[in-house]
């Protein structure tokens, strides 16, 4: 079994930002070498996501518009989080319904993708140095 | 290790539909001669998920109307997407709260599942063919 | 390739509940000799999660009232899952936002994580005894 690690480093100029990631990862597999197996992508942080979904500009407004409907991060008082010095009690929500992470198949050196999958970094709390990380196992 | 793939085809005859892929699977999972691993499924195309939850058809319908309420498609005009000429932006959220795939233990050659797990197809966006991948690693 | 199995028992004195499991899946790793691999935790229950966030019992009063809105229990009319004798049609809705399962990567025989990333189990039908996997694969 051949494994590979790598981290991916990201300081968004927005508080909510998202960044297609797809050659990133696609670069870390052929490093990796693995042919078949499987490649985890996760966010570091826990006010930040990584999700496949398409590229398109309208969708990522329609996702931010969205997500602050269901978590508002206005007023900041609304959660006990925020009692702790943080303004950030929404950036938590808003990264589970987005979710932490993606395992994608690794097929023939490259990810076993549909016509539209794009792999992206989501941020909710951003302007600061963040991380994801790329685990890929296999043969 | 051993690695197995497979597509699994979908054309569903409305517009939100969800599937039981258990069975189909496990077929996989037989297929691929696997005993001890891991099992990835997941939708190939960015508005329909793969989950686990109950086979129940009042909860199938509890499902689509929450999501209905959480991500409405009418009108269509909200989407900033649906200015591209679709008329799915409601389906891209819908796909993010339900998730976009699974990971089970393969223990014995078998799916290693709790009582009442089950995995489905969720379609958002149905009426036309889509796929579901399964890739199989273990031993 | 290394691979290892274990279940993790609860029953929460609350209907709505978050365990940190951090330490018992550590506790896994080091047990199944893993240095460099995956690890999976899934809730083996249908309404109930495993996620990843911050040990903050204000974020998790947070996460409580949100999901309490985004799923309100009552009525319990308003689920027909509810017809089938059950009244918990909302804590299968609110493992969807959570998730089922994490999959993390195993480095030199630790989880891979990020500075607040913690491990845990959420009850959404709790006061009944409920299951957590722990699988492990790798070398």
């Amino acid at each position: 079994m051949k494994s590979f690690r790598k981290e991916l480093w990201f300081n968004t100029p927005t508080r909510v930002a998202f960044v297609n990631i797809t050659r990133q990862v696609e670069a870390c597999i052929r490093e990796s070498g693995v042919k078949d197996g499987l490649v985890l992508a996760n966010a570091m942080h826990i006010t930040a996501s990584v999700f496949i979904n398409d590229d398109e500009s309208g969708l990522h407004h329609d996702y931010e518009v969205w997500l602050e409907k269901l978590a508002p991060p206005e007023p900041v008082s609304q959660y006990q989080h925020n009692r702790t010095g943080e303004d950030n009690g929404d950036a938590h929500l808003k990264r589970q319904v987005m979710g932490r992470e993606v395992v994608v198949a690794v097929t023939n050196g490259k990810l076993d993708f549909g016509p539209w999958e794009q792999i992206f970094y989501g941020e909710f709390d951003g302007k600061r140095k963040k991380r994801v990380l790329v685990k890929i196992i296999g043969e």
